[in-house]
């Protein structure tokens, strides 16, 4: 098979399942088979675009089901997408194969495409290399969304006195990693879109903690802190983790095997969590307790932005943490008993 | 260096250069460092978008400068937005690289945004990923593009009676390939983008041939008897090939080591060319002569599109191919004399 009969038999037919999307269905619509696609962006909105790379041994392991593959592939751009507030238009898709297994294809492009329905997110072109044998398998993806103009979640929006958020529960897929046990939110993590729409008109700011919470919300403070040209700090009730911790983490502690602590130190850690973490204004709480309803998704304060003054006030010491990490008292943690990540000289 | 250092040094920056794009200079935008990019469509516009996969070993060779790699890297997707006769607007970039090697890197910067800056073509985004020593390098890149509504220039809409055109020359990068020598045209290949756009308004249709003409006019052939749903058929004046020669390939039947069809065999058959294929109609003849002149860029009239009744007249056989070669008297050559690559059922 060369590379149009594959095109045609597994991705360009099946993309043809969705035509949910309006902008896709005008006549003006050229998808996969020209030099390039082309359609005619929606009035009224910006575009969103994302792009990662997802390579074999790094981001996947290739006793992963192909179904899996397929859909993390996906979701970890839908995630980026997601964490801007905007809603899934279409994607590209370019992938390295190192041999040609149609049952191996079929499988990857049910996880994909089952994702790719599920958010309305239409493939719309993309490239297919059959590299050298011994070549690594991998995959580009470059999602575009869209957002009503102006009105994106940036990073660098944070403002003072927002309260931080954080959707779902931490740290499986990072004890999944270590302790080589399945976990479906490493597997097969699930972009928060829904959230990252609600969000619209509620949040400041949002970022997906592909990263680990420690190390994500670090940005959010250093982007807006040059934004604001001030300096901003964020505080997060240690303890409040606890509750967002979990189930195989929440069971270590259970066993004795970690204090809590400890469970909370390795859950704002841990990484390929494809949360949202979001700042907004204290009066909109009622607001976002009816949208995790709404959702049926946990939705935890863990915290709050103040100012530098403030600050000082809590960390007597010229190196204030961006991210200060508060006990059960209110009191600091020592830098020494901090999680890593959280500092930085900006 | 992290990731966040080597964006900031390498990627980050650089990109900066580039203001040229009113898009890209508005409060709106949103570039490098939040989870995805942003930017307002302009209206009256259709996106163009294309996605190419590089491959080390298959698209370019290690040894190859990094600068041509560089270059490269953006030109064959550069190349597809020309032949959809848009303008470029900007790209993502993403990266697998074995090792950090900052004067490689910097080259290989040198080289892409040499070309961006020369297209208006800005960085907005991409990934960056060191996976396993013994890994492969690739880059992945989309592009995106726009043109006026309605007007791009697609494959499928080639009409009866149009005329088949070529820009620049054939024949060395293929032949660069097998006889190891160099080829900027191989190694540095020149999106046509002026000529693109020049195209709005005079082409019917147009392709880029970087699988070679022969097999990439068949595309236009296939998609465009869909369109049109009854059969078309291309004949092309095999010895006005002649005059699309590349100097290498040239200077073999001027050794007498092939003869002229022999050269014009394997000119039609190249690939790696980044030239345009389009059809016009007839009575633009003149107009296309003149904007060859004002790009300084030969374009050259190689054949007609006909019905298959002309078709029938011509090769009487149950089996005409879509691509008609004829000889110096008009008369076509056998299927065994004639290329490979354009005979198709559909």
């Amino acid at each position: 098979m060369d590379e149009f009969g594959l095109i045609n038999t597994f991705f360009k037919d099946k993309s043809q399942f969705l035509n949910s999307n309006k902008i896709f269905s005008s006549g003006s619509f050229i998808g996969i088979g020209d030099d390039a696609s082309v359609f005619t962006p929606p009035p009224g909105f910006d575009l969103v675009v994302s792009s990662d790379l997802l390579v074999e041994g790094t981001h996947f392991k290739k006793e992963h089901s192909p179904e899996s593959i397929g859909h993390k592939v996906l979701a970890v751009n839908l995630s980026d997408i997601a964490a801007m507030g905007a809603e899934p238009l279409c994607f590209t898709l370019s992938i390295n194969l190192q041999s040609l297994d149609m049952n191996w294809l079929n499988r990857f492009c049910d996880g994909i495409f089952k994702l790719a329905n599920d958010t309305s997110c239409k493939l719309i072109g993309g490239d297919t290399v059959k590299s050298k044998d011994n070549s690594l398998m991998f995959f580009a993806v470059t999602v575009m969304g869209i957002v009503p103009s102006g009105r994106v979640l940036k990073r660098e929006s944070v403002q003072l006195n927002d309260d931080i958020w954080i959707s779902g529960s931490l740290g499986d897929p990072s004890e999944a990693l270590k302790h080589n046990f399945f976990s479906k939110k490493l597997i097969t993590p699930e972009p928060r879109i829904a959230l990252g729409k609600k969000l619209l008109g509620i949040a400041n700011s949002a970022i997906d903690i592909s990263d680990g919470l420690s190390g994500d919300l670090l940005h959010l403070i250093v982007e807006s802190s040059k934004n604001l040209e001030k300096k901003i700090f964020a505080t997060i009730d240690f303890l409040s983790i606890c509750s967002c911790l979990d189930s195989y983490l929440f069971s270590r502690y259970l066993k004795n095997e970690l204090t809590l602590k400890d469970c909370c130190k390795l859950a704002v850690s841990s990484g390929d969590e494809y949360e949202l973490c979001f700042t907004a204004p204290e009066h909109l709480r009622y607001q976002i307790e009816s949208t995790s309803l709404e959702l049926k998704l946990p939705l935890t304060r863990i915290g709050k932005i103040i100012s530098e003054k403030e600050s000082k006030k809590l960390f007597n010491s010229d190196t204030t943490p961006s991210i200060i990490w508060l006990d059960e008292k209110g009191i600091p943690l020592s830098v020494k008993d901090s999680p890593s990540g959280g500092f930085s000289h900006f």
